[in-house]
């Protein structure tokens, strides 16, 4: 770390400074400039707490060298991390494709568009049993009985299943239905679930929040890790900007830097961001020609009946569409 | 609600919007226009659920006419609510000024900071025993010990608590002792949170996300609101933005534009928004002229030792600058 | 477009209105809901000027149908735009490769270059002359000597060469040595420049704005083309958000979105979206998969004596394996 | 200047960059940290062109401690800078108020308004002769006409002149005809039109971009002042946020964070920022709390017959109490 002093600071403060840095139990080597002195913090084998030191009379501000996730990093962990769970494997190199419905609607909703996607070559299921929904007027999911659901599409289609929790209470149910537990973008920094998640039996899916930087999304897998759980699964879902044309604006240069600095692998979800089937399918071809490890792509056999988010639904045959080409991309 | 045809949708295509409008239970009237046709939907309550529609072939987009929040709204009640705790009015014309550290670090340290915050003017102490933190690794607050210190701040000084709960856990125990719930900006959208709050005995004061619209903070209060807690303070501390002057964009504009479609308080905190101690007081300021109905300022006796935040807490003495030029801005 | 009232408009202010849209030569319809009175405008063949409307009393908003654009629209020309240059085809279907270096430094380096872009498959050299630079003390370009060796370039490569013109004197150099004129994304705006660039006889290049939206940026194109300059390629080079993983966040989504409503072909620039070599290969390949018409792409044979930008440069072998990845895609 | 190496960087690779550092005229310290080393540049009296660094091997970026920018800098003139003309003083402490319609209509409508600005104390009146409008169809202003009108309006009232300049050719005509000469938001990286009007014998008020950062801001101010002209007014007139409850949002934090670093004074535009008469005169408010060294106001007596923007003008009365307001604040 780097404290840089305002260009005024006293030669008494640049000590105070150095001082603190000790009493810290670290080493403060100050590098005198033409307009100001930086102190530069040696010694330190993890990140410092730096706020005693911002608070310090001449200091301007602190400037991070080394971040202050851990186990994420693929300074601790070189070779990327692959997640097995039966024949599918997470970040070995392939593309998983996670597709199904927004939310769970029935029990023939589910299993017509399971069979579909499973036709065309998904390996999970997705579907929401638990929606969090931004007006409480809304349709909030089907429950304990869209798991129950879930569970049938598996025995049926041997497809995986993925579904979000959205508190502490169904994530015990999701954890038990479930083959890997999704954690929402609203929920990024809901620290108390993280910890929850972190002593998962399953695999836990994190979305980024529509706000969040890549070091804020690493460090909320961090908490999940730091409780034990190390199957985590990283998801792009689109960030909030100016620009008005799709719902959100898909980060894809997130893909190669997460890749650089994390092991984890990283999937994108291309139906929330883009908000408008048309754009589904290009943007999911950008995902893996950009590197993403996988997609998670929402499927409606009757788009104008679902109870939610049915405009950015691609019918089964687009999907099929898709998957051709993914192959083709992959190939 | 308007839906807007694509502009070569067929006359089956807007026939069929006008069918679903009817089998929704409302009347759709179509529009031609010059490029393309619209059809408005009349005969609604409340607000309409669009994804059917935006599902059929040929129509481009919908556009909300009304608002989807009922309770917030200041349609529903004209006038504006005031919240009363003892002798503390929020809402009621004269700013309210909640004052004191991050988190409480011990009994001495809080009540060192209570009695000067009190002596300068503060109604309402301020200070975190749960932080939502960035960092599994940094300090994550007193818990309950720290509740307790709370406590006995209020006994000696008289002042109201207000301090934050993060789970469904510690909001039970916030509860218990504090006079207003803090809802954190991370958790703005954690619904299962809102409902209990909307189930509290206190009032809640519920954080804009930094991310958020004004429409989804009033969702997210309409949460609370419809689980019958009415006593909900609104709070606007900055808006993540590519503007790296300071930690977030203080969106003072919020202020107006929630006093024009809500009754609810709205109260600003400069110091999370600013990150640094300099613009605290002219961000204050700037927050009383606009209009807010009170402040959430942190304030510490002895900054550079403070365990989080110190470089955005004022000192005892500025905050008593601050208060007098706020009784100056209000004289 | 349509005239939304206030919920306490009343009968009289929307008669106002109706009178107002007439007196404009179109028709008002009023729409009455459950909250408010909406007055649809009809009979008008282009896009309504509002302000007048706005300005009325009882008047909450008005919203647009129909948008202000259409020499650029697909509605006005429903095939893509192909422009031909010799015998490159832009937005012929298959993607155009523009290459080289950020600035034109010298005859060697430009040649240097040149060769090797052509080797591997590029068909047009980018180098920039006349660089609009955020500080007045950075290099600025070699300007009319450094247009020179462009046309050196082209003589003895066949290369066809594109460069920025930043203002209206340089703009006649440059449509006098080069192929394709550049607009960048700091002058997207300049009115006066893009009227110049519309009465060019050359092609132009036009970089969206950082922080435009798409109808900004095509309301920038319609300047051009309202000259009688159709030949406008557009390119999207990266929008400024709050994700610092990169120097900007390249919004991939445009181009999708663009195809859908303009006519006018759109390239790709990772460069200076990414600001770091090591995302330009996946970003140009992510870029070509979502539909791009091309890309424009920096490539110095010595990144580290590079007099700008260095950092997100190419090496000539790495665009060699990108020309490989993109015919492998497009194959 | 410091160079951060990546975690993997051999000390040969340090050792080339303290090479180039000696290269380049100064000196270079590595600083051996617990995962990576930096090496600290000292030695430099201005700011380092670091491209050629960031291209070198195993170097992962470069943090600036020193700025870009010089003459607009603080530390090179710690004094606040007032700007004189005639009778009225910018930056001297009390807070100017430049007030008049957006665009000049005619003499009639301009000398309407003026009386009324004057009669509530405005000093300096504002309108539009050269409009840069999104739209090649809108009103693109009266041109020099509304030059004449302007210079009426300055012999009937006596108030100072500001109005816009878009380009090269205009710019001679504005110099001529007003007091200070505008230069909007949209040209604010147009350098060829920043060098021109560093070249005037005129002070000039420069918007910040909707999508600048402040140091961008004061680069471009930079500009100005390297050609010679020292009287320059900075204006913040909101920035483009995903927020959507104005048009755009305010950044009153710019005010303080500004003065802290340079010496320029800086007014503040409410009425673009907000596009809603109804948030004027509360935002109004907020600048000058924040302090701001004036104001650009929109008034118009006649906002539903305006030519453009009539939504976001004050009624003459309305300006009438912001004037006492502010008096009010100031007093």
């Amino acid at each position: 770390m780097l404290v840089v002093m305002k260009n005024d600071a006293t030669e008494a403060e640049v000590q105070a400074v150095i001082r603190e840095i000790e009493n810290l139990g670290y080493q403060g080597i100050p590098i005198p400039g033409a307009e100001r002195t930086a102190v530069c913090i040696v010694g330190n084998k993890g990140p410092v707490e730096d706020s005693r030191l911002l608070a310090l009379p001449g200091v301007k501000e602190t400037i991070r060298v080394t971040k202050a996730y851990k186990l994420v990093s693929r300074e601790t962990r070189p070779e990327p991390t692959v997640i097995t769970i039966g024949d599918v494997k997470i970040g070995g190199g392939k593309p998983v494709i996670m597709a199904g419905p927004c939310a769970v609607e029935s029990e023939e909703q589910a299993l017509t568009i399971a069979r579909q996607v499973k036709k065309y070559g998904a390996q999970v299921f997705r579907g929401g049993a638990f929606k969090p929904r931004t007006s409480p007027y809304s349709f909030q999911g089907l429950g304990e009985k869209g798991l129950k659901i879930l569970e049938r599409v598996r025995e049926e289609t041997g497809l995986l299943i993925i579904t979000e929790a959205t508190d502490h209470v169904n994530i015990g149910l999701v954890e038990k239905y479930a083959d890997i537990i999704q954690i929402g973008a609203r929920n990024m920094q809901n620290y108390s679930l993280l910890r929850r998640a972190g002593r998962a039996s399953k695999p836990i899916l994190l979305k980024r929040g529509f706000a969040a930087t890549i070091e804020e999304l690493l460090m909320s897998a961090e908490y999940i890790m730091s409780e034990g759980n190390s199957r985590v699964i990283l998801c792009e879902r689109g960030i909030r900007t100016f620009a008005d044309n799709t719902r959100n604006t898909l980060d894809l240069s997130a893909i190669p830097a997460i890749k650089e600095v994390s092991h984890l692998p990283i999937i994108v979800d291309p139906s929330h961001a883009a908000g408008l089937r048309e754009y589904v399918i290009p943007l999911s071809k950008g995902a893996i020609a950009v590197g993403a490890d996988g997609l998670l792509v929402e499927v409606h056999h009757d788009p104008a009946q679902a109870l939610s988010d049915g405009r950015q639904s691609l019918y089964p045959e687009q999907f099929g569409e898709l998957m051709t080409a993914i192959k083709r991309l992959n190939g």
